[in-house]
């Protein structure tokens, strides 16, 4: 009997470990389920339309579901699993009894209403689902002020997106600088004066006390600093594992609260695989568990549960995270972590910084980029990196990353082979001359 | 008695050399002698300001004479080294007497006179020296029609200002595709049509005959295809090492033409070195010896031979030659060698392509990236790779050098980690994609 694969989410994670399973075993009947009324659409895209950045919601959609069922696939959209079934390999969808040899849970996150007062208020937002986002694009043309809780990526995103079409829009966040999570404050200064050159008004170590409205709607926030008046509030804080199918089975779940799987990308459970934003996977440098990442992330993890559902041998490796955005119009990114987060994980390092150029620093458009890079005392070995502006970021976190698998060291970057050309590389590359920087430190 | 070292010529190699080995042995006297009026400035911006895209000359020097003389080193201008005395230990310099202890010898290269009927003709220029480059712009307010011969990178970058200041430009080149040394025709491609756009001329697979005139001024090109009627011929031959002084003291060539040297910069003579594009170095994957490479390698040799002789130990690695430029208006860029080099050189390859994006597909200024990627059969192992279009070549040229160097594989590019974020970074990295692609040809 031909292998029966069932995926829950239709998400990155799900698509691609769906597509990979049918691509791996073409033998095998491949269902994915999904509540939402669309798939293969691109979520990270939505800020950009909100902001009007991109015209229009259309373009964000990347394949009709004919192109799954072309490919052989099972695509049932609207489609609520509500109960698994372990012990007999089935699932419920949408009242109907689903069996599956193998299932790949990519249940993904949710962001979690703050537990304040007034958080049953209209006016509370998350973007997340494209067709609440084409909602909230029509909501925006009546909002005077907005407030977005903190300044993830998202948070950052969403704060250009609303200052870009005009809006009065406020920061609420706890932490005393911009991304915090992954980037120093240093690093995160010329995003933050670019969102102010923008109009944004930045409340840092603000903490959130609760939602205040009038007639069920939100009329502002309360916050450890006073009341900020709002007419929306964007909830960009954490993303929050979606678990609550898997542990009905006992999927076991790790240290992030999200499920644990090996790298294979399978659960506690045999035949059962997870992906996406609803596992954790260890970071590699530290072995620390982490959860929550990209898109690209979700993406390559569902390619990897999928081709071992599939009967196929693939393994996912360690990560190192790069990642890279535009806030306000300041490029930011980087890979690993940074010193604040290496401080509190009590890892020694010195670091390698310097304020390099994006071009010849005679040709115009050149633009400064600066570095920071941390290494292991002693042995230089690289821990992590960020950079702010320019242009190239997306490209050199993609190298950090790949530098910080290969167990670079600072010297290996201070000797580098670079491109000179004066209008889209300066002699010194400003990786190089960080690390050039850091090894004076070690 | 303290360390006396010379350096002869103050190109990028000479001034990097001087200027690292007075760090590494400040107690040394060093000594830089150059037959030019200056040093330290960018003949790589020379191109673009008689393009117009640089609005002048001035903007080309780094730093003044006084800024080396502030750390020490004796800076020498308009000095001619006639004659080395190996035996002695000394070096005649505007007919004075310089003892060394250490050489270093960075006489860099010549373009060549094409060896063809009516090359003492007024108009044949060379894009070389600053002080010329001034006078060339000078002469280009009175130039029509200029000719180009061959399309190298500097033939390229000629071809594009040329014809951005509005002249009417033809390049003349035995290839059959410009940048043939390292790149392949599909990917010259685009380059190719973006220079014709600008309303280039493009004469391939034609051979230089004679240079023709009156009055002893050039006034055309005869070439196997005719003649072309120029005011101007800009010679943007293959760099040819100088190496006349080095080898009256009986330093040896390497197959090249150019000095060979160990891993150290040393040439056959103990306490001699050589760095920059006198010299020759090995290519990392064939060992081949490669010259004339870019001036981020100039000044790298340059640090190592100035390590090396202020008595530090440092190794200057086989080299995988990260290239990049911008062609017309499009970017183009690689490391190591394509498919046409791999062939001629007998090299055994798979191939991987892709027309990835620079940005999500939705994003505005999202533009097309061309990759072609070369792997070792069976093992997959990288051999060299070739992009076009679009943003971040230059960083990927960097990355793609740097994965060559660690010796990485296709499937470790396949499933490379890579940032997704809309204005910056597609889901899929181009990069990744080639990668995939191949592995199915493996």
């Amino acid at each position: 009997m031909a292998q029966r694969i069932c995926v829950i989410g239709g998400g990155a994670a799900g698509i691609s470990a769906a597509s990979m399973a049918k691509r791996t075993n073409p033998e095998a009947t491949v269902v994915v389920c999904t509540e939402f009324e669309d798939v293969a659409y691109s979520p990270c895209g939505i800020p950009y339309v909100l902001g009007r950045e991109i015209p229009d919601f259309e373009r964000l959609f990347l394949a009709g579901p004919e192109n799954y069922e072309q490919a052989g696939i099972d695509l049932r959209r609207e489609t609520v699993v509500t109960e698994i079934d372990a012990a007999n390999q089935t699932m419920t969808a949408n009242g109907q009894v689903v069996p599956w040899d193998t299932l790949i849970v990519c249940s993904g996150w949710n962001y979690l209403l703050p537990d304040v007062p007034g958080n049953d208020l209209e006016g509370l937002t998350f973007v997340k689902n494209i067709r609440r986002g084409i909602e909230l694009n029509e909501t925006l043309n009546d909002v005077k002020k907005a407030v977005v809780l903190e300044a993830g990526p998202l948070g950052v995103e969403m704060l250009t997106a609303l200052a870009h079409r005009g809006i009065e829009t406020h920061l609420v966040d706890e932490n005393a600088w911009l991304l915090a999570q992954v980037a120093d404050p240093e690093i995160a200064e010329p995003v933050q004066e670019s969102l102010k050159e923008l109009g944004c008004h930045l409340h840092f170590g603000t903490a959130l006390k609760s939602f205040v409205g009038s007639n069920g709607k939100l009329t502002g926030v309360e916050t450890s600093e006073g009341i900020i008046d709002a007419d929306i509030c964007v909830i960009a804080t954490h993303k929050e594992p979606e678990t609550t199918l898997g542990r009905s089975i006992g999927l076991k779940l790790g240290s992030t609260g999200a499920f644990a799987v090996d790298e294979r990308m399978q659960t506690s459970m045999a035949n059962v695989f997870a992906a996406g934003d609803c596992v954790e996977v260890p970071q590699n440098l530290t072995g620390v568990a982490v959860q929550g990442l990209t898109g690209s992330h979700a993406m390559q993890q569902g390619r990897v549960a999928g081709a071992n559902a599939g009967g196929g041998r693939r393994v996912y490796d360690p990560v190192n995270i790069p990642w890279g955005m535009v806030g306000g119009q300041v490029q930011i990114g980087g890979a690993s972590f940074g010193e604040s987060l290496a401080t509190s994980l009590g890892i020694p390092y010195v670091v390698g910084v310097a304020n390099g150029i994006s071009r010849a620093r005679y040709f115009p458009g050149v633009q400064q980029v600066r570095v920071k890079l941390l290494a292991e005392p002693g042995t230089g070995k690289l821990i992590g990196g960020q950079f702010v502006g320019g242009e190239g970021i997306k490209e050199r976190a993609d190298f950090l990353a790949f530098a910080l698998k290969r167990g670079a060291t600072l010297e290996d970057l201070a000797w580098m082979e670079n491109v000179y050309s004066p209008p889209i590389g300066a002699l010194y590359e400003p990786l190089s001359v960080a690390a050039q920087n850091g090894m004076a430190n070690l």
